[in-house]
């Protein structure tokens, strides 16, 4: 009934796993970077800070309470019967972590994993935000995140809760199936994102009345794209770690597993370079670390169990509609998600995922995808737009129009990135 | 009397921490960045020049005299006899690294270990003295630093020197503890930023006459921030790595580590990011990445021995007193130190050496800390201040006034940082 | 035949060498770096696009074409006969890395060490026509090395091919010896950025009729600088992971390995920082990362075979001789090469070699260096040369003066790395 139980780890995956982990904080550094970037200079210190903050408040906020809920696998759970099957629907572990210290190797591992997820997670939607959230905002958006809305999803998917169990009790090949959170972070963050959009509204002047929508370039180019290679790094330390945590892998399929990432991330690259050169005549440098992102988001979910050629083909379409996408929320649907996590986090985990569902041997496996995908999209997103509408009422997102004006960097922290720098502001559109 | 000798290392540990080691160059790499962005434009292309010379310095200097002081655990070493005990006080291994590649593979590992812990030290006091220390002097003080000071230290604490032996000299719990580089990377740092800063005065403008001390932000919030989350995954490498090998943590213990050095900078980071904003109205940037960094060193004392809610508390105590002592340090005791290392590094190492006698299960552990900590203050301190001070009579420390107006880059390297940027110089404090 | 036929790993080498290869992108993003910070500002995006997008176009070639020539050891091959002995001329491995996932796990991860060396090598040249080649030529030259250039070198070196095979064949030595990319990566690299700088010219104004030639400090020295950092870990794991996988060392040498990388880029900054001391005046930082660069390059030649002291020395002679290479090659053979690479990557990568023959305790191991290092010169340069030659024809490598006056970055991206920034445009040589 708990069919994700991890089983026990020979000591020589063991020090692979936590070896891995340890490099997992590039993704969050490569991440801050690139959302930094792509937002104004004049809130690049908050960007950063903010960065550094949530990663603290949403580790602090799941150690003390998520946690619990996210339960590793074998941990005691809530259940509920239907269908003639025990459904684990809550995980039931000791507060505070307690235990932590006697718990079995793997269990141990796994919380890591979850902590360092929970840190990228909630990252996601802070870029989103640029240049408009609050810093107090942002940080109780990533509270929220790390005590309820991050461990329900992992627990479902990773401690062996009803969408991993669909496969044990509905037959439903494997269960739902997340090796390393195209889901659970991604896919997950960047509806947080969308969340936070849709609450906070558009930054002032980017999409002016009857007129088309404002580009407002990143404040620098060379932390994006630069963000993106160290991101790299931590994408396949997260891959390979999650390969042998949550699916099983054997050691030998983790080669193919970091070359399937390497190439989804070259495949997407190459495809956005090439699309919005099509498209726009040149290439477009935001755009293709946007689809170099969700190349390696789309890894998160199939690069322990494609061929190189299928991990190469995944990257290439998720850099064909990551700039369409991306086109299409900013001009058809109106929203202004500066950091394009909504498409690269978002859009890249759903396509990872549906993928993983096509290409697995396993029948029933592409059912199995869809229920964890709808579950996320109707369940999930609903669920975090009214925590965050809540949230909103108590701490309001968005900062007032004067702060916007002056800048983040200057209402919140009293200064800015670069006090040394002469900043021209381009205030056309302002 | 050698109670630190290396245990025969499994082959999975020993790879475990090999890669880890590796890792540690993040941990170089995030602080160099930090010091550059805590000081002024003018001097960045001066800084960070002087960080890669510093650890090149520090590490040949190691290398071709301190590492026969350090001498590792089993190899000879000068000894005295007092109160009917033998006492080990300086190491006495070959000189040039001689015999390193007939070493045990343990041996091996420690001396790379110290390799890198010596480059990180000597980062350490070219913060503090950023702005206005020259670069042939801050590589003199790394030269000294890494022939005499730190492998005096080294030796006594991690190679079964007399500080190590006071567990089975005088049953003072397992002797003085530093798992992972608290004393004698950063308590030890701190200390010779102490000294630099003491010898080379304050920057011209810092104290003006009959009139508060002047601000100077650093010139790039995103480098300090940025650094800040580099710094993680290095901190992580060292801590684990010190933890088997200085303190023989079973790989067991290891995933706790990790997840207590997480916990410790998020509380932190936490910490001062609500005390500066209780105390000044806004977060500081720079004091949350001064925070964060005094989290992660106290977590090298103690994240191998305290449960994941001690390693949070203790990550929010070192957030607390950091804000409030680089102010004291500052207005009180007019020690201008721009990179805060005196506080971060030094404080934060104290407090978290002090905090794992407290917490440690065995009888004796606090005094056995205390010792450690006096020698270090009491014998340590003023030797380094002899040391600089008569490195400041042949290398004079600080730079002319002619070239402190200019700005460093200009007057040891002939150009700036950024050539092409038009720099705004508030020079109304000058 | 086939002398270097990978021996079985046993399952500690195997996560070792997986878990270095996952640090390895940080050599990418260090390089990256480098390579921006010695360009100029308005050039800066194009620059790390056009990083992106050489990693991604050369795994992609690599993938497609290049892998097959490559061919891992114990492939299947083409040979020819001479001498009596058969000749492995060029692998003949599966088209599409077809069978990836049922080879040799130690063919897998000889593999992905090489897709990771091919896009090491890719971004060599892109520095050294900084300002002035087009992305879509840096594509086309990525493109070309990841499909034939850098696979041929590579199974002629790597994969039991002729270069390897000196040893049993001709008893010289163990065949041409190259642990770590030495001559694959780095001298290769180097040759194809003095072919790119060739074809496409120096840039507008550096050399000026009847005048020196014009100094361009590269825009942002802390990105240089910084990089040097960065690049550190990524060396270290190259190193080490080819000692295993193209050497066969005994996890009891890695720990020397590492600490020669370190030795050898610390010997180097310090002598390259002494020599423009004395040769300027004042210590250059660009040519003290270069020295830093050429310190490592020189190392992943001879990091597993030497003494720690011959380390050093090897990095002293590197930093000694790199400077006044830059200097002879810019002023007496006018090549312009803003990042220095030709010499960095490429004498450096020479020099580790020949030193590794020297200092090699098999009889005739400095005559198989020396027939690598002759068909690199001699067969590899004029192939290379061909070959750009034909892409800039079908694709002119260089942009046009009109271009290249206002900057790739407005020409080719339509905007530039720091739109909200005033630059200082220092025309004056335009």
């Amino acid at each position: 009934m708990t069919p994700n139980l991890l089983p026990a780890l020979t000591e020589t995956a063991f020090v692979l796993v936590l070896a891995l982990l340890l490099l997992a904080p590039l993704a969050l550094a490569g991440l801050a970077l690139i959302n930094t970037g792509l937002g104004r200079s004049r809130s690049a210190a908050q960007s950063l800070l903010g960065s550094l903050a949530i990663v603290g408040v949403s580790v602090i906020s799941f150690a003390l309470v998520g946690a619990t809920f996210a339960s590793s696998a074998g941990g005691a759970s809530h259940t509920f019967h239907m269908a003639g099957n025990a459904w684990n629907w809550l995980g039931a572990g000791p507060l505070f972590l307690g235990g932590f210290g006697t718990a079995s190797a793997q269990a141990q591992l796994g919380l890591l994993f979850q902590f360092l997820a929970v840190a990228l997670a909630a990252l996601i939607p802070w870029g989103s935000g640029a240049d408009r959230v609050r810093l107090m905002a942002g940080c109780a958006v990533a509270a929220v995140m790390g005590a309820l809305v991050f461990p329900l999803m992992a627990g479902w998917v990773w401690s062996g809760g009803w969408l991993a169990q669909l496969g044990v009790n509905f037959s439903l090949g494997s269960g739902f199936q997340d090796p390393a959170g195209a889901a659970t972070v991604h896919l997950l963050g960047g509806m947080c994102g969308l969340a936070v959009v849709w609450i906070a509204g558009p930054r002032k002047g980017k999409f002016p009345q009857g007129a088309f929508a404002t580009a407002m370039p990143g404040h620098n180019a060379n932390y994006i794209l630069f963000g993106c290679l160290l991101a790299l790094a931590g994408w396949l330390a997260f891959n390979l770690a999650g390969a042998v945590l949550w699916m099983h892998a054997p050691l030998s399929a983790l080669p193919g597993a970091a070359l399937n990432t390497l190439l989804s991330a070259s495949g997407a690259v190459a495809a956005t370079f090439a699309v919005t050169r099509i498209r726009f005549g040149k290439p477009d440098a935001s755009l293709c670390a946007n689809g170099w992102l969700a190349g390696l988001v789309a890894s998160s979910a199939t690069a322990g169990i494609v061929t190189p050629v299928q991990g190469l083909v995944i990257g290439l379409i998720a850099g064909i509609i990551t700039p369409l996408l991306v086109e299409v929320l900013e001009l058809a649907v109106a929203i202004d998600d500066p950091s394009g996590a909504i498409t690269a986090h978002g859009v890249g985990g759903l396509w990872g995922l549906i993928a993983a569902g096509v290409l697995a041997p396993q029948a029933g496996q592409l059912v199995a995808q869809r229920v964890g995908i709808a579950t996320l999209l109707g369940r999930a997103l609903p669920l975090v737009y009214l925590l965050f509408w809540r949230v909103d009422r108590i701490i309001p997102l968005r900062v007032d129009p004067d702060g916007e004006r002056i800048g983040m960097d200057l209402h919140e922290l009293g200064g800015g990135a670069y006090p040394e720098f002469v900043i021209h502001r381009d205030d056309s559109y302002r």
